[in-house]
């Protein structure tokens, strides 16, 4: 099974606009990453940052009943309404919520019925949306669905997380990588105003907006991303041992943590393999390299006299060199609001505006981001030291 | 289901010396302990000190395949070598073994891979004692059907744990307790040098011998345990208020945890109401108070005036009383060696020796102790914070 | 005493390019800095991010003495080389260093051996200075006189803290707050390209550099910093326990440090003080609120429903009404590399760059910033959850 | 200075029953051990359960203070009221108390401070017993003595550790070990019953008492203390790579801290040395093994293949041997009450008894212990992990 593949040879995609067709398409989806699941391994949360596959399915599922059911006029009946607390992530205007850390705790509701809770929801929605949508609703709606997108992608980052820290190392069912794509020439870019961000029309998440101008610098900046070589030759070249490479957090989580390698990667007899989606391979220079933290990312481009692209420059080259992107790349902005940022409203401004501080931007989407869901203007963000997710780099210099 | 009274009732029981019999018997009856469990609930964790179903199911089937099964000359082939440092508990004498706080981080192998496992080991087992047992391996798996007996109360307090923990409350299938059996007049012994500890002759741990002498000043000791009745008042006359009554490690510890009644009892609209195994059921008075931690028994003791028996003091009142215990009873003796204690031989001498120091020894067994596996000098211990296990308390007084 | 007041009035300033005065002259301060202190308030450290004075006083000798005596052709005796790595804070590339949070753990070498140290020190150097200057030393020594004002100000951070940590509350010597200066109403700035940063020529750090061109949006900013009469009225609003006001790692903050106020506000009675390096005074609502976090900075703008500068439009506020500045004002910016940006050299590079993550800018100077030290160019950065130093917020909108 | 060894010298001692003399003595003696420390010495705390000397010198004081001056009908007037919580030390049942980690945190008040409140407390002791001692003062002044003479040693361990835990290793001013005295061949005892326990009349901590009957199987004790030579070949036999050997929270405790020898021991170019109050010296074979926690005494026994004495076994080989005991000898006994323990009245009901739990009990005294404070039935307690007190171990057998 290649999830992100299938939908992206779907000539339909998700551009019409049918609502209904893509809530459909977007909510079996869901279930379909998890088919290749064992029970146990929807229940499993190995590090507080990641959850259970159970979990997804229920948080998701409770963003329509809470956001989109909830609210309508006509009685709808909530699933059981014992199950909010548990599947709220954190939206603390509508109500307490679990602690994150303690999702794997939870052994009930089972994932019977949490597939239950999913159809229940499913066809509430489609029963509304037959009867005609309230337009006050179509902006949730439309929210829970690029919502529900970007849990696919976490859930595949959750998925190899757990499979991975198990010492039978067993495998999801496809090899992610392929060869990193894109010249490996510099490309210059001029000086002078640009405009980043999502411009008014078409769904964007808020911390997109608004469409704003910048001055940057000349910069050059390498198409493709740095491959697991390169970063194998910084390793070996004792990268992870020179204190002048690292940031001072960088370096103390370093030696805290005992990192030696991008997560994922372990050396036996003096060979070097990746465990992947698809199980254990040999390590292939070619792949991007994958599973870094910015501080890994920050090190290794001052190892090469370089340094990483801000988020402008990078949403600059995207605009230029449209693609399919394997790995998203760090940037070395923080996370922060546009000029002007106006948070969604009610209960949704708790959907990305709290987050600003102590992140960095990743910019480009990846192999596990569902087909359509990305575009150049897309800002990812993670903490500098995280790396279960899909991270990698590309380079820019002066 | 109700296990624990069900094997009481088998008149059978496991005195006769048929091994393999009673080897069976005890291998079935873990599997029947699980049988009312979703698969989700073999699989998590929520306190380090409980371990996944799952893991007691495969530990155990560990423990006789590597000391019984693999010892023997005639090739046995393991099941699967991996399995080794992820089922060994803590005998680092035999290898290398998985943090026990993270046996919840691992979804596989399967609850039903693990059944396999079973089934392997136990036909291994079986065919070997048709063979005829080799006299060497006689130890090793009497010692296994003990060691599983013991799993078998851990993992009905593992169960209670997983369950009670979980906002939903699911219910397991029956309610353990019942009224505080035993007179609640004082019973007077006298003064004068006592023997305890196991005489030679028939199982016993190796922390319950030698039986050795001892001298006694005279003591009394209350038969009927403390029942829920009783606890309430201390805590409605603000026991867990006034640090005078508390050891100061557990005056820590109320205040770090806000502890403020026993594990299980909740307050909701000035009713008390306790979790069972059989769900949630208003607080009985009359039942024994269960679930308290040593810090608890000692403050409660010590508000009434009176103190808890040493060790030695419950082991002469059950010998002169013998019955089925509801629940265990703290002593205030520490766990420590016996005058000419011996541990077991080899990897064995691992098995309770090693825990001899900071833990408090309770007696007696409970309501989830095997029928048959429980004796007047059989040593339980666990820490003084502990309290998930089936704890309460008898009181005595000079 | 009031040591930033003393110097401000000095008319010849540090601008005269006496090398040799200047050092003294500041060397000269630190000591007087530390005058009004006992002995054991040299030592202690109440925090893991505050210093005992003690260290700062050696640590400051310490980099002249690493930095430009031993470099030296000519033979030059170190005082003791066993301080080094008592008072290397964190230059990995020059040796190994005693841990920080560890430095209220040393007892030795006593205040007055300390003293010892800097006369062993500044004789040393007054004698290369009279000798002629080499003049690759120029630079660490100018290096050197900036160093040692940055930490008259944490000195100044630190020892309030070690005063207030204490129940006695004892006096440091006068009261360091007078009504917040600045017009109350907003000054509008126009779109456009503005260049930021330090200039070539003069001493800047290299986080200052290079000047650069950035867009800004137009933007009005109020003079005046918010007043502590302000910040009680978001106190008493009950900012601190709504959490749509904060950000996300503000809220954890909040909850579990208890923090209802800023630092060194107490109310008793039903009256708000504050502790002073005066002592405790009442809270006076025309002083500038200072001790406050980022987080709560942000909250408070929240709030007022308008927001916090970036350090650019600070940065050009600051040029266009250069004035005293009583409290670091938070700025909205992340602490990042400017483009082109080039760290010290050798190991100073160790000096500004390594903590480029994960912290915020804080523009203006303050109090306790020696006269002479500030620029509207000076880039300080503090995590966002910190307080101890002088920090309030001015405010910005669209 | 040798502190213990010249009160030992005294041959009026404490035993002439003239309280005033004592009161006096006593009190001398403890600014005496202070008197070589600079005043940085006094305010440090490397450790937790280190208390910074100026702590010490207070708290005696504060014990007087609330337990003898303050019930008094006179009016005593406080020194400074704001002192009691910062110098209470643990008991709840009089007032808050400061944290005991955080005593380090407090530069105030000062060594001149501290002295000059010893001095108003003494002087308002002396005169209240020049007046005529109040019969109900009798107690609590003589258990204020004993107490301070408990801090007296208390004192000598924690300025040892504030010493050498700083890499300048000072020297306080005498080396307080000799050759290991007592017969190296094993003296017998035979079983019976014995009696242990401080008989009536005469001082004596509440945990000591009543006195009470034991039975003792035979056993033998090895007079000699074990000495460093021995304790050298367990360390050099890999003795602390061997989990065999180790209690399991022994084990976790050496992987945990890398724990390689006793404290205070160092290797450098293959030689052994020790820190001593006399500074750094070569280790002496013939010297008793010193600052080992329980977990090494017991892991040396097991390796020698014997075992630790009970603590009823080394108070008889004690009262068999009366002498001078160099270090205090870990016991195989956790803290408990003995028989019919009844703790001290009121609040010093808090002195002892609040600590049995989780702790291990040493007997015999050391080089540190006061001259006269000392008796076979004396009995002092420590957390199994600590080693920062003057502890060494005997041997015994069966």
């Amino acid at each position: 099974m290649e999830p992100a593949k299938k939908s992206a040879g779907d000539p339909t995609g998700f551009a019409a606009d049918d609502l209904a067709a893509r809530l459909r398409s977007v909510r079996e989806r869901t279930c379909a990453l998890c088919a290749p699941l064992a029970i146990e391994d929807h229940v499993v949360q190995p590090s507080p940052e990641v959850s259970p596959p159970k979990w997804h399915l229920a948080h998701t599922t409770w963003f329509f009943e809470k956001f989109v059911l909830e609210p309508r006029p006509r009685g709808y009946r909530p699933f059981d309404e014992r199950y909010h607390p548990l599947f709220n992530s954190y939206y603390k205007s509508v109500g307490p919520h679990w602690l994150q850390a303690e999702r794997g705790a939870l052994s009930r509701p089972t994932v019977s019925e949490v597939h239950g809770y999913r159809r229940h929801v499913d066809e509430a929605l489609e029963d509304g949306l037959r009867r005609g949508l309230d337009e006050a609703l179509r902006f949730p709606l439309e929210l829970g669905i690029h919502h529900e997108q970007q849990h696919q992608e976490l859930l595949l980052m959750d998925i190899k997380y757990i499979l991975g820290a198990n010492p039978l190392q067993p495998e999801y069912g496809f090899v992610e990588f392929e060869a990193a794509p894109g010249a490996a020439q510099w490309r210059d870019f001029e000086a002078g105003i640009h405009s980043i961000g999502a411009p008014p029309g078409g769904f964007a998440f808020d911390n997109e907006r608004p469409r704003h101008r910048v001055w940057l610098d000349g910069f050059a900046l390498r198409p493709r991303p740095v491959t697991n070589g390169e970063f194998r030759e910084f390793v070996e070249d004792g990268g992870y041992a020179d204190p002048r490479l690292w940031l001072s957090a960088g370096w103390d989580w370093v030696g805290r943590q005992r990192i030696e390698a991008p997560l994922y990667w372990r050396r036996s007899d003096g060979e070097w393999t990746l465990f992947t989606l698809g199980g254990v391979r040999p390590l292939d220079p070619d792949w991007p390299v994958c599973h870094v933290s910015y501080f890994e990312a920050d090190a290794f481009a001052r190892w090469k006299g370089v340094r990483l692209p801000t988020e402008a420059e990078l949403e600059v080259f995207l605009e230029a060199e449209p693609a399919d992107q394997p790995v998203w790349c760090w940037t070395r902005s923080a996370y922060a609001p546009y000029p002007r940022f106006a948070p969604f409203p009610g209960a949704f401004a708790e959907y990305n505006g709290k987050f600003m501080c102590s992140q960095m931007v990743l910019r480009g989407g990846c192999l596990a981001t569902p087909a359509g869901h990305g575009r150049p203007t897309y800002r990812n963000f993670f903490e500098p030291h995280q790396r279960w997710m899909f991270s990698g780099m590309r380079l820019a210099r002066d």
